[in-house]
């Protein structure tokens, strides 16, 4: 049984983005040499998040944008002082963690499927970290 | 330390509609032989989710797929072409992937919780994939 | 390879609160003598929530409560006979549980990041389960 760490690290360019991270989370599961077993794509913040989701049209990472602004807007009755309590709410809603299969040595994704971090309180220096768990092959 | 990989595959029969696939569940870790470690259940889909909640009363079930479309609003400004957009954002608020802890050969639960199947955007096929991964007896 | 499990538990003062769990979930894998693996932290319950944020200013914690409130209101359109709904609902927002990764003997938790036990239906007694798995020191 082998564990492999890893960060991907990103620059977001606005305030409110996703990017996606499918190709940098399966490159590391690849260079790990683990076979089977657990992925742990996580977000290190408290204004970001990582899910999961459509990487065909852009357009349905801007309407999850701006529905998320519609739950949780920014003229809302927030006290934390630092005024991006949307930001950290939406990050909740969101989620900060993502476990994916590792079978034959790649990510287990559906057809549609890709792994985005989401920037809620941009634009910022990121860290997304990638644990590799599972038996390399002997 | 082994992993044991399996798919549930459901044909869902309804626009929006939440399937109990606890037994399902169950049966997967039960007939891997590992005693102790982690269960993964991921839809492979981005208009479907995963998730835990009360399996007692059905209606805690349509209460949820009843809020969740007043807080994605099936008439709302959306440009994805595809016109499911409320099913990819839902689908991004209940989250995608449960793990659940495996100990003396089988998931820990508590007395209410089962594991839910959220079809977002059917009648549709799908697949949920259910990774054990842990040590078996010896 | 090993497996470690344990249980946090609560009791709750309030019919929402959340609870800061980190400092019990850092023993709890430093006690394990798992070196490099994922720790699971789980809630056994269908009316409560794990997540991860903020735990410098609590205002996060009552601008997050207040914010699902309004997003799953209590004079809200439900069924369910036992009127708590609205804990069920927030419960799948916020989700079941949330899985860290563990390196050189530690969690991995981002500068501000703190593992929260979000009540929703209080006060009660409550358990969250901690599963770390992973390779300990030879």
């Amino acid at each position: 049984m082998a564990t492999h760490h890893a960060e991907i690290r990103l620059r977001t360019t606005a305030r409110e983005v996703t990017v996606d991270i499918t190709d940098r989370v399966r490159g590391i599961v690849r260079a790990s040499g683990i076979q089977d077993g657990l992925c742990l794509i996580a977000s290190a913040h408290t204004t970001a998040g990582i899910f999961l989701n459509e990487n065909a049209d852009p357009d349905v990472q801007s309407d999850l944008l701006a529905q998320l602004s519609r739950i949780v807007p920014d003229a809302g009755d927030f006290r934390h002082a630092e005024g991006n309590s949307p930001a950290h709410i939406k990050s909740v809603l969101v989620g900060s963690d993502v476990t994916l299969a590792v079978r034959q040595g790649d990510c287990v994704l559906g057809r549609w499927q890709g792994v985005y971090f989401a920037e809620l309180d941009g634009p910022r220096a990121r860290v997304a970290t990638v644990t590799v768990s599972g038996d390399a092959l002997v």
